[in-house]
């Protein structure tokens, strides 16, 4: 079976230094099915640490492909996602892996999305990230939030594998923005027609689609659970007059 | 504020063999908030190779608490949770972490959970899996579903983490499984009143049902959301004669 959002999506390890990570990242990608693994100038990493990480995902990290520079590795990218940590004084508009997360899901159905992870010490500069079409961080604990690189790569991984895994055999069918977009303006209809949140005036209905935007956001839906709920919100329409 | 789930929560690993991945498995808890490390016969940790991968996270490491066995290790837990991979035969009725998750995050409100992780070749013994209140896999790609040990720990602790966050400063307040199970109640009966699935009877309805605790599952509800669609369906009960 195709797992198209797979082969679009590429990892893409920036001057990495260690061996070992670079290794341990082709295992966390052969783990959650993704096998396209870039690294540009990279420490020599066909080497016994590697090996010994990447333990029988050697053909991801063997197939890996490397570049001079991060303008190249990326050149055929519709979407290229920066992953940073917010720094001190924030250089950039950073949003969260899980903003960007189901935009990459659908954009990779069809197009090439580059994944950069910066060097394990200073992660990436100011002249890559201006290459990134978004720039996002991955949350963590306020005492720690640095990430090991490879548990970042495999996080990330896990994530878009957890939202595109087969289910007893079938492809899930996730649904695309346009039509959860749809979903939200049904709901939001049904539920003035309904008159649910009309204490507060109109303010109180957006405050209560902000929040399903965030709990579906969170969980990422499925084909046809957005039909369920606007299967739902017909019948409201039908019986409330 | 008090964090309380990560308190109660413990994380043991049973035998571990590579120093370097006890020190990233302290990093990993670190970067998502825990402290309770426990280490049942591990090889010796206290080196270089232990304290590279835990770069920042050498309190944890060093508070690792270390026992001789396995017995001694979890007589404290109220909850004990094994890690194992799928083997070709089924030793044990398995579930999936996620099936797990809300229920270890409302039983560590209170007592506490100790989460197992075995050796890196061979996962944990039977006799072991014989001391788990359940046996839970990680699902991984079927090409390669063998987690590196600290990627296996980074996953366990990020879910928890993820679900008992801080948001904007204010701890997210978690749903309990009795309010979920409220809310469910009161959703097929509004479901039922409406006449939506009825078509095919009672068993659509069930299947509705069905679809929803999985939805709700997936994202794990917080106190809110569940008032949310309970006053959905209030509203629709009141407004369906």
């Amino acid at each position: 079976m195709e797992r198209k959002p797979f082969q679009n999506i590429h990892i893409v390890l920036v001057e990495p230094q260690g061996a070992g990570n670079i290794g341990s990242a082709a295992r966390a990608m052969k783990n959650t099915g993704f096998k396209n693994l870039a690294l540009v100038n990279p420490v020599d990493y066909k080497n016994d640490e590697a090996y010994k990480m990447a333990c029988k995902a050697d053909d991801v990290l063997l197939g890996a492909k490397v570049f001079t520079s991060l303008e190249n590795a990326t050149k055929d990218a519709s979407m290229v996602i920066g992953t940073t940590r917010r720094k001190g004084r924030i250089r950039y508009p950073v949003l969260t892996f899980y903003d960007v997360l189901p935009r990459i899901i659908e954009t990779a159905q069809k197009n090439n999305v580059f994944i950069l992870f910066g060097r394990e010490d200073k992660g990436l500069s100011n002249k890559e990230i201006e290459l990134c079409s978004d720039v996002v961080e991955i949350p963590a604990d306020k005492s720690y939030p640095s990430l090991n690189l490879s548990h970042a790569v495999f996080l990330v991984c896990y994530e878009l594998f957890k939202h595109t895994a087969e289910e007893k055999g079938q492809a899930i069918k996730l649904a695309s923005m346009e039509e959860i977009n749809m979903m939200y303006e049904h709901l939001e209809k049904t539920l003035r027609k309904l008159g649910y949140g009309e204490k507060g005036g109109m303010h109180l209905l957006d405050v209560i689609m902000k929040s399903f935007r965030r709990l579906f956001g969170r969980t990422g839906l499925m084909h046809k659970e957005v039909n369920m709920v606007r299967g739902i919100c017909t019948q409201i329409e039908k019986r409330v007059g």
